[in-house]
């Protein structure tokens, strides 16, 4: 059944393991998705939890397997080195490291890192820059919206400079253990079409300094004048992301942003750069990731 | 020993429970102090827990209580409603309700609640107000720093409006369960004189923008260029106090501010003051609720 099968394309997160298995021209054979990412992998059992997944996705002793994402971090399975910028994108690849003692061939990764103008890192991101540019070549600034949102300048499938913003892991602070927590709802249903979400955005972009006071705000609207938990989630995502987009503004003046993002990630940050009137191009996150896996076995594993 | 005793004042909060017992000058006859707050006490065994301190303590079983705080929230042990601004602090200890059913009597403060210019609450801050109004008549802005931090606007007794921040939870949340966990110190010894403190509160309060980029650059900070935990801790503080005293900036602009406060948070906002040119003058917060709540019990229990 898994005959056809080149190798398998791992993206191991903080939050998420993603593995998926492809055929000699990248298109899919199987895939496995989980929330065993390195938060809830406790046990550290790395390999353990590999090969058990990808024999049940029927995959051979020997399939060669890829992986980008935080599993190359020192907190992660085997620590890969940052690929310092301004680096190439083709230079990615080569700079994987093997993961010793395993009975299959596994490559980790390398994260990117910047020292000017301010220090900052990057895992899993980068290989979805070389997915994005197995597409076309990107001139001009991505952003990866997520836990850490990405925003990166390019040029010439060169990485010039990127920026992150603590943006999802703020929200999701303020929404499982804030006092908030009583005034705002799990469900992520349609929050970006709410009025209580364009209007959060529009205020924090013009006046980011006024953050913290509407944080609370929501609590108030909350008790006096019976906000409802739908719209307070989604008061509370508009600030976080308006938030970012008022940080991210020097990026906003480089023409069309490519946003590389899925499911309700594509749904808020599309509907925000709408309301801020900035042009934007939307390519899938998981789409990217997965190219950029499949590039870079192609390098490691010779049949490029 | 507590034959002189006239009331117990207590200050029942999300995080602490301090309770002091007052003779008829509102001197101290004894204290205790523990971190038994609504978050903890998730018994919610209130009178027991009360009575309990109270007879180690060696009070009488008939010693009237007055409580402040959170204990008089929906989720405390009674609610009593807010009293809503406009209003005096003279107006407080005659919104206070009894609590049914104790042996003793025991009277709940209420909080203060505002609709407009932004729907805001407080509960335990009106009481030090009240304490402070004690010491003197307060014209202009009172800071009351904090997990939830208050910024008033008084004048000739009287409660004008007041704006809360998110800001003491926000950074407990992010050096307790973010990635900045790993990056940061449990530890609060002198973080206001490190000159990352000074840098980061300047630096946010003249471009909030930054804040979530920022955040993370903390992260970046430490895994490239070697910041030490004591001074990223140090600044994650001067981050979230500076994107406070840029939300307050309205504030800032009526004189010298009256800053009531113990212990880090008076050193940590009275050094951010002082970075930013504001005059302040400082207050015990402590203190402050002592005398407001001997104020109110001298009203309530008639030896006023």
């Amino acid at each position: 059944m898994m005959s056809d099968a080149f190798c398998a394309a791992v993206d191991w997160g903080s939050t998420n393991l993603r593995i998926r298995v492809l055929d000699l021209h990248g298109h899919l054979l199987g895939k496995f998705e989980s929330d065993e990412g390195l938060i809830q992998l406790t046990d550290r059992n790395f390999e353990r939890t590999l090969e058990r997944h990808l024999e049940d996705l029927g995959a051979g002793k020997s399939l060669p397997v890829v992986i980008c994402g935080m599993a190359g971090s020192r907190q992660g399975w085997r620590e890969v080195p940052y690929l310092e910028i301004p680096a190439g994108l083709a230079d990615i690849p080569g700079a994987a490291l093997r993961v010793d003692g395993t009975a299959r061939p596994i490559h980790i990764l390398p994260g990117l890192s910047q020292r000017r103008p301010s220090a900052d890192v990057m895992r899993g991101e980068e290989t979805q820059l070389l997915g994005l540019s197995e597409e076309r070549e990107i001139d001009g600034v991505v952003c990866i919206p997520g836990t850490h949102s990405k925003w990166v300048r390019m040029q010439s499938g060169r990485i010039e400079s990127f920026s992150t913003f603590m943006t999802g892991e703020v929200f999701s602070l303020l929404r499982k253990h804030s006092l908030l927590r009583f005034s705002v709802t799990d469900n992520d249903t349609q929050l970006f079409s709410r009025a209580a979400f364009s209007t959060a955005v529009t205020d924090i972009f013009e006046t980011p300094a006024k953050f913290g006071e509407a944080l609370f705000a929501i609590r108030g609207e909350g008790l006096l004048n019976d906000l409802q938990p739908e719209d307070a989630t989604a008061r509370l995502s508009g600030l976080c992301i308006g938030l970012e987009l008022a940080g991210a503004r020097p990026f906003l003046q480089s023409g069309t942003v490519e946003l590389v993002a899925s499911g309700v990630h594509a749904e808020l940050y599309g509907q925000a750069l709408k309301i801020l009137n900035v042009s934007f191009r939307i390519s899938d996150a998981f789409e990217a990731s997965r190219r950029g896996l499949f590039r870079a076995a192609r390098e490691i594993y010779g049949t490029a």
